[in-house]
């Protein structure tokens, strides 16, 4: 369940309805979030794409979306796969076809009764962005009778240059504020949650500066190989693909200041002064690793040069490991140790925050010895908390154990909607505090883009494992060990 | 289980062994702290009263302690109870039995080999234990070939004044290493753990001073009313049975300052340092109550004036809610509410640290309506800690949801052992960290005395309720509430 008060009647407009992300992703979640009563005469959606289809063909393949997504057929569905559901061919190509593609808008939003608010969502290839950007600007569509908002999915650039040439090219047809640029980690409940947490807890940041932590880390682990993808992630690897955007993201949410106010900009502006306080990593700052044949679940898989479409030299990276360091007055000597990577032994997603050891230890050994506390936020799967503590055994006199306390959304709330759910709505409401704004996303090229250009060494790892042994030496190199998944 | 090591042979005598705590409590703790092979050839137990019976009935008692708290008969309880128990009748009273007793104890070390160590536990009331001291003093049994240590129960006076005495009692006939005062509260689990707990968490220890806690609570509520014990309560009430000895105690030891090492009188000289900085309780930090007739679990109770063995016109507390200042550099301004109760909705040991609010809030309300994080240390039943802490709940943007996070040690380790077993065993091992020293018996005392003279009004409240509605104004007046039980 996602919150639908204040979606005012609009019509959603997809260019790229017919690709992958329509399929998987966008339909099951405007379903969810328009489906019910509340919204079901209020939205519209109309899908655009070169594919010469009509509406009930279209109407066909969002059904067919929707059984693949789960979702049970019913007179709820078919209400809403039927009803408001368009599509139109964009042709020909260029300022002709869009002015057509105006034409068939104000017709449906007539039909309709709806006032002129559009949402143009751009679900097409990188390099497709700009013209579509261009083109709805020459057609006048960047302006409408009410609101005009102009989705965008990653990657947003291929490095600081491309990215600030594609915010040009935006900002030539959509004011910033029309702008919505989705990381769907974002929408993530927990990633979400992450500024309740903090702002709410004076358990937790009362401790979160360089004075009571110790080492933040932020995995993202992936078994998945290159799957589909070859073909784009050969020109783009685990830096440009993961760590520059949702890795990125999550250090902003746990290393940001408290805004002044909980608006959209105030929280964006507290994410940029995070970025900006991050120093560029240098070579020794770096592990980037692809991994090679190995074995998963018993099962023997391929290594990454060896996947279809993938060169059979690639030197791509399919795991990165970084240690940064924000320099700023809270967490100056705080490293922030972060890794993802395809083909590693677990899928998880999560923040591990590791407090100072005690100054002195009085019970066995050296305080190098003892735990630190730790708490885990899990971003996914199986979202919650865990906070390890030292206890003294039952039976022993003054020793200590580690144990944990935890808590686990699915127990508390059943299971969650998807993060497109949380942000489609939002995007619908007109609010942008989920979505990635022009100089978050040319701060977060700026820490990477030395990287991109003297790539370090790429070492092999085999698939189903941790990845490079190399990656150890960031973290012992603090002090610290990098976590391993929950047991 | 309770560690056993360094446990030396030696002879473990009870005066008053025909009495309720010998049967209930002191002998099922022996049997699992000795009856094992490390120790049964080890440890012999001599009862002592004045009874005629011989070693036959005393061992027939013995068995049927046992079988009463639940030790499965066979023949490691057989071998316990018949090998290595006697029985000697005191008898006449004065020097001349306790020379005899004398007598007796070394007949019974040398039957069984013992060098000479030995244990006088006074189960026995207060009124007798003064003369019981100064009788084996004259007998020459203060000193032994090996070691000798005096055990005793509370209550440890009935007063400052009378402590006062009292210590001067024993300490002209034994000196205070070898005084053992037993609070069986020190020997619960959750009890010792706090020294680890708080010492090796920086988590916890960072946030334990004024600048972060609100306010602590200690709460011990028994749903039992005064039983068989009328005789000894009507000259006691809550305050001397429970708030002097088992509150105050549990008080210094979520207050004390880290020693600076972890031998007995290193953790107790930090216990006394809190207690001389607790300030003396005037009128208005002080609610008592007594219970009158009510319902408990739907069946009707008496009222405490109706119990048998109870003046009907008595003024004895069964209720007392107490809001203590500490007044040193880490408490000043920090309330410590106090209560404990007879005949209350719920049984329920627990201290409960509230931390202080955020300072301010962009969620909704004003930041008094923001719930304080809390940390519950359960004492008893069910083990263990909980934390709440503050979430967005799933589908709402940035309002708060309270949840928790808990560990119970019946979920790590299974049932717990008593703590009489820890504290036997820490006794026959010569260990004095978990019993009261003199000195803080004496301070203790002083922070009620004035309360002893001066005795508020006293509250009735009715039977299975929370206790009188005057202590709600205890917590209010500082901004706090009384915890209610976790659900």
């Amino acid at each position: 369940m996602v919150q639908r008060t204040g979606i005012p009647p609009q019509l959603f407009v997809v260019l790229g309805a017919t690709g992958d992300l329509m399929q998987r992703k966008l339909l099951p979640a405007l379903f969810h979030v328009s489906a019910d009563e509340m919204l079901r005469d209020k939205v519209a959606l109309l899908g655009v794409a070169r594919s010469p289809l009509d509406d009930a063909a279209f109407r066909g393949r969002v059904q067919a979306s929707l059984t693949a997504a789960g979702v049970p057929e019913g007179d709820r569905r078919r209400a809403w796969a039927s009803g408001r559901v368009h599509y139109h061919r964009l042709t020909p190509p260029g300022e002709v076809g869009y002015r057509a593609l105006g034409e068939r808008i104000r017709a449906i939003e007539s039909a309709h009764g709806l006032p002129g608010n559009r949402i143009f969502y751009l679900a097409v290839p990188l390099s497709a962005v700009a013209d579509a950007v261009r083109e709805i600007g020459a057609a006048g569509l960047n302006r409408a009778p009410g609101f005009t908002r102009l989705v965008l999915e990653k990657p947003f650039g291929q490095d600081l240059a491309s990215a600030e040439e594609l915010n040009r090219s935006i900002h030539a047809v959509f004011p910033e504020s029309d702008v919505y640029r989705i990381d769907h980690y974002l929408g993530k409940e927990t990633v979400q949650n992450l500024i309740v947490f903090r702002f709410a807890n004076t358990l937790f940041e009362s401790l979160w500066d360089r004075d009571h932590i110790d080492s933040v880390e932020i995995t993202v682990a992936e078994q998945l190989g290159v799957e589909e993808r070859a073909a784009y992630y050969e020109g783009a690897g685990t830096v440009r693909d993961m760590v520059q955007n949702h890795l990125t993201q999550l250090l902003t949410l746990v290393a940001m200041e408290p805004p002044s106010r909980l608006d959209p900009d105030s929280i964006r502006n507290e994410k940029v002064k995070v970025l900006r306080a991050v120093r560029r990593p240098e070579a020794d700052d770096i592990v980037l690793g692809q991994y090679g044949p190995g074995t998963m679940d018993g099962t023997r898989v391929r290594g990454y040069r060896e996947e279809d479409g993938v060169a059979t030299n690639s030197s791509v990276e399919t795991y990165a490991a970084l240690r940064l360091t924000v320099a700023n007055w809270r967490w100056m000597g705080v490293p922030f140790l972060l890794r993802s990577g395809k083909r590693l032994s677990s899928k998880s997603t999560r923040i591990v925050v590791s407090f100072r050891r005690p100054p002195v230890t009085f019970f066995t050994g050296e305080p190098e010895d003892l735990r630190p506390n730790t708490l885990t936020i899990t971003v996914q799967p199986d979202e919650g908390f865990d906070l390890t503590f030292e206890l003294k055994p039952p039976g022993h006199r003054l020793e200590m154990q580690t144990h944990r306390m935890h808590f686990r959304y699915g127990e508390a709330f059943g299971p969650l909607a998807d993060a497109y759910q949380t942000l489609l709505a939002d995007l619908m409401r007109g609010d942008q505090t989920l979505f990635v704004r022009a100089d978050e996303v040319e701060a977060a090229w700026e820490i990477y883009s030395a990287l991109m250009e003297h790539r370090p060494e790429v070492h092999v790892y085999a698939a189903g494992t941790e990845g490079p042994a190399e990656a150890e030496r960031l973290a012992t190199s603090v002090g610290a060990r990098w976590s391993i998944e929950r047991p």
